[in-house]
């Protein structure tokens, strides 16, 4: 079978590829590996929102929705942020950048994101022919807090389309500042995503807001790719907005407990935000093989774009943090 | 903010449209209308999948999940075809065949697919520039029962690539034969979903089998595009495998009561698959609006390829039926 010469073209998410590598390595040889490549928290959903998944399920709210999203969902969110409903569209924040790259720009189009970044903003923009420019752009990425590195990284520009990916928003652990207020819907793209500020990553569920003919595109896209998304997880989301249980606490312990833990092996500064630990190392893909013969799962920083560097995810149990401490030695 | 060109390629699913529309005017005039636009059936998610996803959601199944899908349901899948587990993939059947024409084909390349036909054919063709060729054709979509028209849709020729939308296999009223068996995964492709089988369409669940090559680059698509599906839906597609409980019975019903009415006003044949029925009418924009004026919904045929027809699904309540049957008095 002779495949699409596009292909070369996909690269996806490293993370994704680590992990189920390192499952099928657990499976094979019925040991537990320490986890600390994939930014899920450890911390589970919280009960409210998982009962109003529940509910839904048993109200029979598992059937075909609108491909904008719930109404009731997309209600609930235009209050938040004081926007219309017809600015508002509901998927998962990673399928929000896949399809605010692609209404926006055109194969050969320049674009401008984080680097050190998420992966996904390179994979798509390869996918869909998109260059990186760090000037003369069509669009730009910001992200704060940045993943993987935590910092603040503003690549919006006047007269620009700027996206602006909002995924860890609400995961700030000192002073921090984005005013919602100053979006500009001719130019700005928002995008939120439940799976880091609520321990919701299992659910795929975030949201764009941007002016109504970007969302009328991508309630096309989501018909074309996947119809709608499901239902009944859709009520989970409203339920999360109403309690904001961030969990900041438990994370900024975390965020101490290991920063202390791995400053003894790597230069690496305590992010602000976020759920990373960016360590710097000689090369990313020793220093991943030297942790791999510990049993410890990192990232190689060659995935977000600097092989000096290697990602440690603290939203884990303090037991694994611990255990990450023992194996270090 | 001036989008992509290639925006004009999107067409997306017009029932969704319709269905958007159709309840804004609900919404709007507090009245309701009598939905046939839809392929979604009137009948519930059986309870013991319904069960078994609450169960999951319980367990905390709420995280990452490997792009490839749940290991288990994988397995489970693996087992009932006779496969390899590497041949499987886990998404949405409208992903699967988003999914299989971007990786197969290459901008320019030629495809054929049913017409009249699902409408995400033409909507991802489009979009990934193909063009529709019923020769010299990269590959092919064949689809039986076909949607709209219930007709045994076989457009495979040896050496070509093969796509089986496979959505239906399971809704067949009278005599009809496809052999798994003979799938040769160096040329055929096989997407199934649990939508219509099993009355799940919210759950968005279903799944591919392809060589490992075709998988392998469909889990970077998912990993681009939306990371990975839902964990804890998943467990649902394990249940529903062992359950097997299609309505047939009722289906046939129901087929049985909306054709006896509709034969009144339109030619339409008795399908042996499937959810529809697939009348023909002068011209399917005034018939869609002349339902419309008596408060009924319904697909004009254009989506679908041929617009001297419209679509009616007959996987309704008795009630909505009867109803039906008075209102086209």
């Amino acid at each position: 079978m002779i495949l699409s010469k596009n292909n070369k073209n996909l690269i996806g998410q490293g993370m994704f590829q680590i992990k189920q590598e390192a499952e099928s390595y657990e499976r094979l040889h019925n040991k537990k590996l320490l986890h600390f490549e994939i930014g899920d928290s450890y911390f589970n959903s919280p009960e409210e929102v998982k009962d109003e998944c529940i509910k839904a399920i048993q109200n029979n709210k598992t059937h075909y929705v609108s491909s904008y999203g719930l109404f009731e969902l997309r209600e609930a969110i235009a209050k938040n942020h004081n926007v219309d409903i017809n600015n508002i569209i509901i998927c998962p924040a990673n399928f929000g950048i896949f399809a605010t790259l692609s209404v926006v720009c055109d194969r050969g189009d320049n674009i401008n994101y984080p680097t050190p970044g998420f992966p996904t903003y390179k994979a798509v923009a390869k996918y869909l022919g998109l260059n990186l420019a760090k000037n003369d752009f069509k669009c730009s990425i910001s992200c704060f807090p940045n993943n993987p590195d935590g910092k603040y990284v503003y690549n919006s520009e006047k007269g620009k389309i700027n996206i602006y990916d909002m995924a860890y928003e609400n995961i700030i652990y000192e002073d921090f500042y984005f005013d919602i207020e100053k979006l500009n819907l001719d130019n700005d793209i928002y995008i939120h995503s439940f799976s880091k500020t609520h321990s919701m990553s299992g659910f795929r569920l975030g949201y764009v807001i941007a002016n109504e003919e970007v969302i009328n595109k991508i309630a096309l896209l989501i018909e074309t790719t996947v119809s709608c998304f499901p239902e009944f997880i859709q009520y989970a989301g409203i339920k999360a907005l109403e309690i904001k249980n961030y969990k900041l606490k438990e994370l900024k312990e975390r965020r101490n407990l290991m920063f202390n833990i791995l400053k003894k092996y790597y230069k690496v500064q305590k992010p602000t935000g976020g759920l990373y630990l960016w360590c710097e190392c000689n090369n990313d893909k020793t220093e991943f093989k030297k942790l791999l013969r510990k049993g410890i799962v990192v990232c190689p920083g060659k995935l977000f774009g600097d092989k000096y560097y290697i990602r440690f995810c603290f939203a884990k149990s303090t037991k694994d943090i611990n255990q990450l401490k023992e194996k270090l030695k």
